[in-house]
């Protein structure tokens, strides 16, 4: 049942300790398949070592598991709102990646401050707000797929045009059109935290990109008048 | 005699090396055996490359050599004090990793900045004391020991609850119910010493987790609720 | 057509990513051939983990490609305005390294505080001016080159003698007598970009180096007194 | 000649680059055989990737070659000098290692902010002076050593209790009984400067360490009442 799509799955895990942007089980990486409205997931708390394709969990939009020895990840719940809530979302990412995080503890958007952010992100990326008791006590991992989704409502933001949102205190998630895109976006946002972070340190007074250079660099790479890349 | 442990204590130890918290032989992790009283710890200032388990020095509660050819860390004595007063713990690791440090020379307790704390520590890192001229007299490595008790007795601390101290201007013990957990509960020390320090350069009003969040994370992975992982 | 060229493209492209300067294929390496006036480029988005020698494209000076199957990287235009106006360069290479990226987009001159500089660069490292909207749709990467040599031309600057640039909110670009040389500028400015980055931190009243040392340190490796090295 | 010390030599100089001290060849390790006052050092400018033993230039104590084919490095009458004065050092080691070059390029002393400090070097590390325009006339390199004498005697430290100095707006020398503990030195300088500059960022009030703690750290390790290691 979807062995393609657990491979991938896989993969995208194990990319995430290569990049070094999870430590331990520390993350989870999934992908969905549109047409059976099912989504592939890592387990909660396996060794990324010993972790094979068959170990991947099979789980409908509700959060319910359809195949698999193993429980999911202990994150499931988020990710089943957001594939429910977002249509164009393939694969979602979740990491304690270090600089991302930094940002997250401080609860505050990562401004975007040069082009390597805007390659891929067309603005700020938001910090949503900390879970209520009241929210905790509903669902924790299902409300917080609830705040990511009223984060970028209430901000008016387009999800695959800023792919990526940070937890307060807690870290990022990140999607994409598929898994391997989610990744991408894993590696860039961290890169991205760091490179950041430094920019306001050496100058204060530092700003964001002007408008007219977020924008070339970002339909550069997007939309219908791309021209990076092969295609 | 204690073989198994003796693999287990030297396989900690290399894991100390992959994960950059040791250089040289800076560092070293130990394991008891409840039943018989005895715990397995390395040998002192031995090249990490060729260690083997045969190496690894087995030692009383009176930190008295009961086997080995080679002289036990000359920590050995803080191990044995830490052992004896805490029956729960079950392995032992002290490093100089990098940031964790950097805390223990600042002289200052790591704060709880984010859930990658909470999951693994239920609060602040303390810091303990410097040892006094008259304890150093009566003996080093015994009084460090004695110290990180007063520590955790003075704030009523319990000690699985937060595996981990510092020792100012020095550096990190963690502990844990195995040496295989004290390992990882030295990584996860090392990472948030690393975010909790910058996620406060990057915002000086940053606070510490609310007290609900840090509880959901901490006992989502700890005590009879818990629901990560495979158990 | 020009295969050792080719050959010394790729490697090039594939030692900025062993220097981790590059991820993914944020980056892109060119080397020319003064006789024929034809350069080589990397293509455009292509992993380089698969990246050929045959995957190089040969472009002309005004940017047309001459053989090649695949688009070539689509800062090609810069390249060639470069190549067109510094007869010199033998080589070029972009990136967005994570500290020269640092100090473009905090819009600051990398000063020259050591000799790890010197011995490169004869002086400050200059950080060029953001592009106008006019500029942009005039063509951005051949404009991104116009203000590269304005930058060199209004400071009065020996190309060679400071053989890299950083460009506002986006990155450094860094050349040589060929692709080679031009790669180690980039690791060189990417190393002093960090260091001077923290001396200045460290030592808010830290000065640039004096002009005997610099002098002595960069004669030391250049020009016909240098007696560094084996030739 | 001389084929052993040669082999150590050149594994000293690979062992820079393992530990992340030195990038190309910005960075040179000799040793000295005291019987017959010769030292072995590295070539200048020698792609360390295909250095062998036979690479390395053996010199006597006025600095000049008396075994080699290749030019040795740059910095040999800086060598020599240590070695004529100091008869103690048996190896010398240079480095641009990131973090000890920044303490150089802030002029700034490293101060003994913890126990990795003190188990290595009794007290703070001192930065030298810049040498006078006269003095590079006079010769660069042989001048370096004499600044580095010159810092020692003026504050009256002991070269084995105190292996290793900074020379300001350049980089780290260390030194020890052979090259072997030469390099460590340098390991532990970088460690400790990378350490030290953070602990101060992130208390400003942070003291060095108490001169009772300083002491028993380095003595545990030196002298003969120290009980490290299996000796």
């Amino acid at each position: 049942m979807l062995e393609q799509l657990k491979e991938e799955v896989l993969q995208a895990n194990l990319q995430l300790v290569e990049h070094g942007l999870v430590k331990y089980t520390w993350g989870n990486a999934s992908a969905i398949d549109r047409e059976s409205g099912l989504f592939v997931i890592k387990p909660s708390g396996v060794d990324y070592a010993t972790m094979k394709p068959g170990d991947m969990v099979v789980v409908d939009l509700e959060g319910n598991v359809v195949e698999g020895k193993l429980k999911p990840s202990s994150d499931t719940p988020t990710h089943a709102v957001l594939y429910k809530h977002y249509e164009k979302i393939g694969g979602i990412v979740h990491t304690h990646s270090t600089w991302a995080t930094i940002w997250a503890q401080a609860g505050l958007d990562v401004p975007a401050m040069g082009t390597t952010h805007a390659d891929t992100f067309h603005g700020s990326i938001p910090c949503a707000r900390f879970l209520t008791p009241k929210e905790i006590e509903r669902g924790y991992e299902t409300e917080t797929g609830n705040v990511i989704i009223e984060t970028f409502e209430e901000r008016g933001l387009d999800i695959l045009a800023v792919p990526g949102v940070l937890l307060k205190g807690h870290g990022p998630f990140t999607w994409g059109k598929d898994v391997r895109s989610a990744v991408m976006h894993s590696v860039v946002l961290e890169e991205i935290s760091k490179m950041n972070f430094f920019t306001q340190e050496l100058n204060h007074f530092a700003k964001e990109l002007p408008k007219h250079i977020l924008d070339k660099h970002y339909y550069r790479k997007h939309g219908k008048n791309a021209y990076y890349g092969q295609n």
